[in-house]
């Protein structure tokens, strides 16, 4: 049981967090923070919360477990703010989806990373923002990866592990690096490669008939061009260096490609599609 | 009104065709071709055509609309067998992906492009093959291209616009290379994009833990990656020239952004997202 939940950042992410362990009765008060008074109103309204501060340090205060949910860029912050009001049991986790820039982020603020701070990323979400898009089911069956570190409080890791398993999470961990490599493929990469597909159609000449062919297939690959500008630069930035190999990498691939269809090696073009939609397949199978 | 229209490919696209001409009673008699037995047969139990012949050269006799829906990489054979028996008033279109080389198939086989040809593309279908996944509304609000030549005889193409347009189509007209282009853009090179992330995720090691990872974000981008392998095989050799100049283009753009993260440069990055996420709005507004 969770005595005192602070979430920093009343989301989405940290709303559905609180909503799930609500439904579980695994918590008994939860504290938001965050900047925006109106969301945060609704969010007591909602019963997500049960009272709001606009300062981190004072949220924090006699909190047993905390989760960030603020974007990459003010986490640093986040730290400075509470660091000096943290109690000495309190377990910190977060949400965001680099985990390399947070520890980084961390080791500047506190010297060394504190043994019960355990990097989170839950791999869920939806195209919607703000507490009144969250809800309790959001994590059911989801996977939520642990980045613990060697120095990691192994009493503090198994508390995040038991609440996000409360909320239906499938846990994992691995080491922060393996973690931002997975997501730069899985994930950064592809959005890079939709907003940057989407935003070279737009600046041809005649753009506007260009995307008045578009089919069904060119909504569904560029869904995630659709998503916040700002987040998704805050996230590129963060995982540069995984990003840029990889962005480099696929760069080189697309030249080989080109180059396999001026030569008309229409063998290599089908071997590639063939295991492409082998692999494609069996994932969805999966999921 | 159609006196006989002959489906030379009795799928998803010219089966489609045929429900919808019917529906408008616009046709007398549907005669399909095909290689395969079996759907053929349960295309006349559907009612799409009235009777068929696997010999194309048999199909068109006395057609006064002849629609050809077999792969591109058939296109030239069809031409062949087709070509002595063709009716002096016959219409001749087609719903290939590519139409700069159906024009040069055309040429090889008839010397100069019939005036009758209406090389034709419409910007229609679903994940589903065959006769028995067609239906009459596919072309309901949906685009199809038309790219006569200067040889085209006129009275040919407006009964090929008018052919289009009683199933519900909007139709517009554009020159064979623009076609080529922009289907390049917004359809041909997205393809390529997902096939070629997936099997490049698919290569790296641990790639199922790769895969297991992967958010709804993912599933959307990617779904174009489970396309027929062959059929995409055959589009892309045929726009070899429009692909391959769009592959090298968006690898150079590749690069330069790998080389925008590396500087940090977050406020270019921005840009290209702002931009991005503007023009895939507009455009989702649209559709």
């Amino acid at each position: 049981m969770i005595k005192k939940l602070a979430i920093i950042g009343v989301g989405l992410i940290g709303g559905s967090l609180a909503r799930a362990l609500r439904e579980q009765n695994a918590v008994k008060e939860v504290v938001g923070c965050g900047r925006g008074k109106a969301n945060l109103e609704r969010a007591v309204e909602l019963g997500v919360i049960d009272s709001y501060t606009h300062d981190a340090g004072e949220a924090v205060k006699d909190a047993d477990m905390i989760f960030l949910a603020v974007p990459l860029g003010a986490m640093a912050a986040t730290f400075e703010a509470i660091k000096p009001h943290l109690a000495e049991d309190a377990v910190i986790t977060d949400g965001g989806s680099v985990k390399g820039c947070l520890v980084k982020d961390a080791e500047a603020v506190f010297g060394t990373v504190p043994s019960n701070f355990i990097p989170g990323h839950p791999i869920a979400g939806t195209e919607h923002n703000g507490v009144e898009a969250s809800f309790p089911e959001l994590y059911q069956d989801r996977r939520v990866i642990l980045t613990p570190l060697a120095t990691t409080n192994p009493d503090a890791l198994q508390r995040v592990i038991d609440m996000w398993q409360l909320c239906g999470a499938k846990v994992t961990t691995m080491a922060v690096e393996h973690h931002d490599e997975v997501l730069a493929a899985t994930s950064h990469l592809p959005h890079m490669l939709a907003f940057s597909l989407v935003d070279s159609l737009a600046q041809m000449k005649e753009n506007d008939e260009i995307f008045r062919y578009a089919a069904g297939g060119f909504r569904d690959f560029t869904r995630i061009a659709s998503s916040n500008p700002v987040m998704w630069r805050d996230i590129c930035l963060a995982n540069q260096d995984a990003l840029g190999d990889m962005l480099h990498r696929f760069a080189d691939e697309l030249t080989d490609l080109a180059n396999t269809l001026k030569e008309g090696d229409g063998d290599h073009l089908l071997e590639i599609f063939e295991r492409a939609k082998a692999a494609r397949d069996r994932y969805i199978d999966k999921v």
